[in-house]
């Protein structure tokens, strides 16, 4: 079996993305923490979701560096977490600048070493919160620079496979992968109870709603999203 | 005056680099730990430099996670620095995986939340060491990654004003410049006198030795390298 790293935030769609390389690759974790405010409660969802698949190969990589340079609502404590807009339709405050290429670069160094020839990232590109490098054009501009900077034998890609899905779709995906939805955390604001009203919860809970099922978790607040 | 990022490693390439920068850009230098074996002695180098250019605007960002995943003579202590061999045409044992689209990200990052519009790199293709993500094309693929992964009105720009330089030309605008090459420090293998004999000492060597000037560091041997 070919071996794949995952990116796996601990997140929804970084659940169902697992799910389906853990399909095909033998698979790797690797799990960033960024001084996101919820770094700690996204580390437990990642080593709940490792371990319900059974993943030994880990690896965790503390990016302090990108709340030192800041510039986001999800790093910087003086910029607050904004309630969700699902029509605005600019850069949310939560971007965090270029961040996936930071994260891809590890992946990508990390894949090179342990001979991984893909590399999964659950980027979703149309119903997402508008981040630039969440788009299938950053990525393939990205295999570009993974084919020139590494070594001549060595192959990666860049796998996104839920990248044209809606969150309704990926709802659906994971009920039909059996995903443990309830390890994973997807609240950018809260580590106990999920807010249910930051951009986050509120792209989850309407991929539910329009899916039509219950999300196992438990949340301070659960609005209607499905007329947004 | 606009703003620029300078990747400062501390070795000659950056330092003629930042020289360079200097002349157009008000310049904030970015310096790596990743764990190589002489990370002291070149963040050393880089205060240095900076003290030197009156650089006030500093970023050292540790990269731990490149020694921990390996694969390099740089990081891996299993891995011994082998001596120079200049006619060697593949990827030496030195090169770190994907270190340079690394690099490159957090330097973006940075360059995005301070509003610098270019980001400076003494990278040098033909007279280096072989390194994949040294090459102009790399870099080409790279200025197209964040044009598409960062905030539509932000522009940045990775700028190599040295990749074509023979080292030799290096010397000759550093001297031109009037660099402090007695700050710089190149040696992968020691950290209190250089060694003259690993690559990175074998390829500044030479280019001192075409320009015919002298380098002001002290060498625990000198070969010749004018007929490698």
């Amino acid at each position: 079996m070919n071996k794949a790293v995952v990116l796996t935030s601990g997140g929804m769609d970084s659940l169902v993305t697992a799910a389906i390389a853990n399909q095909q690759y033998d698979i790797a974790m690797l799990h960033l923490n960024y001084g996101q405010k919820t770094e700690n409660r996204e580390l437990k969802a990642f080593n709940d979701i490792a371990n319900h698949y059974g993943v030994s190969h880990k690896l965790v990589v503390n990016l302090n560096y990108l709340s030192e340079i800041g510039g986001s609502s999800l790093t910087d404590y003086k910029i607050k977490i904004s309630d969700a807009d699902l029509n605005y339709k600019g850069i949310p405050s939560s971007y965090v600048p270029f961040r996936n290429a930071n994260i891809l670069s590890i992946a990508v160094s990390w894949a090179e070493v342990i001979g991984a020839n893909k590399v999964f990232i659950g980027a979703v590109e149309e119903d997402s919160s508008g981040y630039p490098d969440c788009r299938e054009i950053f990525y393939d501009a990205f295999n570009k620079v993974i084919e020139l900077g590494t070594k001549p034998e060595t192959r990666i890609e860049i796998v996104t496979p839920i990248i044209h899905f809606k969150k309704s779709e990926i709802v659906n995906k994971g009920m039909e992968l059996h995903v443990p939805f309830e390890l994973s955390w997807s609240c950018y604001r809260n580590t106990d109870i999920a807010c249910g009203t930051c951009d986050s919860c509120a792209l989850r809970l309407r991929g539910f709603q329009l899916a039509g099922l219950e999300d196992p978790l438990i949340y301070e607040k659960k609005p209607d999203y499905t007329h947004n």
